[in-house]
């Protein structure tokens, strides 16, 4: 890892996230399900195929994602978030809720998110709690 | 305004704010009460003055900040926030939550950040409420 340019929580974070792309992959992942190369390109934003490796790779190396051989799939490899990619789900909301007001949001994104923000901490709460019990390695 | 991408709530905030400066400047709008160029040149992060700019430029077209003569020094000119920018505060506030959990803070901004995400919605709301009162047009 690099020296950050200050530890101020903001620049900390942008650092990592400071980029467009990055957190639409977290989003195809905790939003859409996504967990294959191939998924992520498929978003509507149509993220360049070198953009997306350099992104992921930054993820992982972050820990905020991680790989995994699919075991159904020799040739793929399967990523999944970690307890820190998680935890970005928060700010997906809050961004969310800015979206909802100020900018021209999808009907049907919209309602999705307008639902969960009606259910405050314990909606969000919960679907954290499921993202964990579909991403985090299973223990023993 | 260009056609969006997508018209996801991720993405719509992220084309406004899909570059670290852009939140930079607000954070040094909000946290660090800085209102001038020069002010946000001396920020630790030591953006360039042509992006710092192109950011001021972009904010201002999206109406998350407003310029004006500064009445007391006739050549400066004095940014404010709109109420679409200080909407914003709670995504500053969730990106400081993660860092704390996950990145090494410095202890000063850290002492902050935990006294306003300990008093809840409240402190962020009284503290929303200080911003509209200092950047707002006064209304007569």
């Amino acid at each position: 890892m690099k020296e950050p340019k200050s530890y101020c929580p903001q620049n900390l974070i942008l650092e990592v996230l400071g980029d467009r792309w990055t957190l639409l992959i977290i989003r195809d992942m905790m939003i859409n399900g996504k967990r294959y190369f191939r998924e992520f390109m498929q978003s509507d934003e149509k993220i360049a195929s070198n953009i997306l490796a350099a992104r992921l790779k930054l993820l992982e190396e972050e820990e905020i994602i991680y790989r995994q051989d699919d075991p159904r799939h020799k040739q793929k490899v399967r990523y999944s978030l970690t307890q820190k990619g998680i935890d970005l789900f928060p700010i997906l909301m809050e961004n969310a809720r800015w979206s909802l007001k100020y900018k021209p949001v999808a009907a049907e994104d919209a309602d999705i998110a307008k639902q969960i923000l009606d259910g405050g901490t314990n909606a969000i709460e919960e679907i954290m709690q499921s993202l964990a019990r579909e991403h985090l390695p299973k223990k023993n």
